[in-house]
């Protein structure tokens, strides 16, 4: 039975009660979660986790960082060092997203070292072949890259991104909009490339049954693409990509059905004030099912820094209900993240999570808020490192002033401590 | 006459011409928003400025950087160091926070070297004096303070922060209440420690028409401080800081009566949801003055990170009708920021200023957007790296493919590149 099939049926299975621990709630109430469908535990039956989350409503909000090679920048050994980055910056979970080098013995090394769930994007494996080969992607073959896809769930991936949404339809009505970047994804244009040529459905659309079957027997978590997600703020909210929203939604629902654990992904680029539609969107139209977004990045103009503008985007989404945050690296836009890139975007992208989650309902998420306030008032410098969210590179900056008690920001003009003179503590 | 004079009298100075062509607004527009007090343009008779820029409602979001020395870390060439990193980020205004070494010496040097408007806190002086003899704080000579505030004013200062919203009945409501941090503010908790020590009330808010008039005699354009800004989430929108602006609300509408521009502080560490509502609260009881952020921070868990927290906030805050972001920098709570720190500090607000302009409604800042999605469409890198908030530091981590045309994230297996295959251009 898949974890869905368990929490419909009543049964707290050991996962749930260590990924509800994790979470510090109740596991019946994790149970009720993952039965309606608001939260998933990705857990591929062939894969032992050691430390396992769930995502979805009324939990903390998760991160997951994507890794990979690329065509220019391959090695195991490279993406074991931006695997243990993202771990030790303390992601939930992690992406194998090569496109480059050896992609079997990535994809063996990341499921032997992460130990945390992993996903990947299958297609990727055959869109790489042909490429190497020279082939035109079009030229994929169907049944490959469902073979693919079955392999890379029988060898332990947790969670897949399936680009399902993209459909004709897709293509009739991106003839009809004036969007900017018409596909930023790369699951989604090798589809759209596909279906233009053989002038044929999306296969993972039309033989959604099939993904289904595979999926069930491994309890892999689907991660319904968004092939339509904006790459520029004013491409956000248009008719394409909600369209393939309104299709991810009946995708999900025929996915639950089938007990197949199911999230969405969502945007992308989206201004500021359009990213908690986004999210109320999506919990409407996918009856509630987690919501993973990329970013959102409420600006285009600064790569570079766009662990930074997704931060913004991330927290602000969250808050409104987003559950699982697709880190952005300092890289991204520009070059294949390296192991301090992806460090930095995990870190990122866990403060945008837990400054929504002292918001977002979540137990006790406050609770470090205080702490770390409490020494402060102390200027008790070991507790304030201790909370820190990255206590080395806290550790790092610290500069204490003579008085051995204040930091150099401001000396032994601190109001802190100037505070004592006038307040009861 | 000062330039709220002016624009009460229906004069457009040279300086709003020029302001208002920084922004792209109508120096007619910009004269209207001085006159209703809903932008200032903060220039000292005394001070060449290169750059003029005007802040408030309908412009677009400007930055500040807080530069100065402190007692652990002084040196003049350090601070101008620093000045010249917030200005090549592109920071509108430095502040001038010198608690350290020669304060005469640091502050004209600022004011010889800085293209754009300069800020200080002038109780900052005699506080430091003191503390140099190893006096008590709450021996400040009100006289002297006085003379320090009118000597900053004529040698040029374009603003300075005045805490004049802490007052004996702040003492009294502090007492009432369970803030965690009482102060943060180091000129409001100077000032409080004086007024609990000696009894006496608050000389900026007694001796506001004195502040009034100085400020006027050099148009140096008045920003109510914020002594009771929270400095944990679990502080942010007590009856503390609430009670002080409304009283700040008051002393500003004093401040336009006699001819003084005026613009509000305020937080500091402010939950996610509760960031619109202060906005909201500082435009309806200050009558609309420009609102002067700290941040804000929304969460407390992230020294080291703490540019990117801000930027979260700060996001939020301009978006909902902040006008005025004074950056945070990865040193915040840590250590004084060497230049590299506030060149990040700089950059990150400005990332947070420019995504809420393109949704509140400032002409023309999603051009930006378009341009560099354009670019992208079309591969562009050069076009890409000219659009982007920091070309130098997205050239260093650009790495292109083997095809020259796609960067190494994807290599050749770029969406961008793969749209061409089925979407028209």
């Amino acid at each position: 039975m898949t974890q869905l099939e368990m929490a419909k049926q009543g049964i707290i299975s050991p996962e749930m009660r260590k990924a509800a621990e994790a979470d510090g709630v109740d596991p019946e109430f994790l149970r009720q979660q993952i039965a309606a469908g608001k939260a998933v535990l990705p857990k591929n039956k062939n894969h032992e986790i050691k430390t396992l989350y769930a995502i979805g409503a009324g939990l903390s909000t998760k991160v997951n960082a994507n890794i990979g090679s690329s065509g220019a920048c391959a090695s195991v050994e490279n993406e074991i060092a931006k695997l243990k980055a993202a771990i030790k910056a303390g992601t939930h979970s992690v992406m194998d997203l090569s496109t480059g080098g050896d992609l079997q013995a990535i994809r063996e090394a990341i499921l032997e070292h992460s130990p945390v769930m992993v996903g990947t994007v299958p297609v990727y494996g055959i869109a790489t072949r042909l490429h190497r080969k020279r082939i035109p992607l079009h030229k994929m073959d169907v049944d490959e890259m469902f073979k693919d896809l079955e392999k890379q769930c029988s060898e332990g991936i947790d969670y897949i991104t399936i680009h399902c949404g993209v459909t004709l339809e897709t293509l009739k009505r991106l003839e009809k909009s004036d969007r900017l970047l018409p596909s930023v994804s790369r699951g989604g244009s090798i589809l759209l490339n596909w279906m233009k040529h053989n002038g044929k459905e999306n296969p993972l659309y039309a033989e959604f049954d099939t993904v289904l079957e595979i999926a069930y027997r491994y309890d892999v978590t689907l991660s319904l693409g968004d092939g339509m997600r904006p790459g520029t703020v004013l491409d956000a909210t248009d008719r394409p990509q909600i369209e393939e929203l309104v299709l991810l939604g009946e995708l999900a629902r025929r996915a639950r059905e089938k007990n197949v654990q199911v999230i969405i992904e969502g945007p992308g680029h989206v201004p500021l004030n359009q990213i908690e539609t986004n999210v109320l969107l999506e919990k409407r139209l996918c009856d509630g099912a987690p919501f993973y977004l990329l970013g959102p990045l409420p600006t285009d103009i600064a790569p570079g820094y766009d662990h930074i503008t997704a931060a913004i985007g991330g927290a602000i989404a969250a808050a409104a209900g987003a559950d699982f945050l697709c880190y952005v690296t300092p890289a991204e836009h520009l070059s294949l993240p390296n192991p301090d890139d992806v460090y930095q975007g995990v870190i990122a992208a866990r403060i945008a999570g837990h400054a929504a989650d002292i918001v977002k309902g979540v137990k006790n998420a406050i609770e470090k808020d205080r702490l770390i306030s409490q020494y402060r008032r102390d200027l008790n410098w070991e507790g304030i490192l201790s909370m820190a969210i990255d206590p080395e590179a806290a550790k790092k900056r610290l500069s204490l002033a003579y008085d051995k008690e204040t930091c150099t920001m401001c000396g032994e003009l601190c109001a802190v401590k100037l505070s004592r003179q006038f307040a009861k503590r």
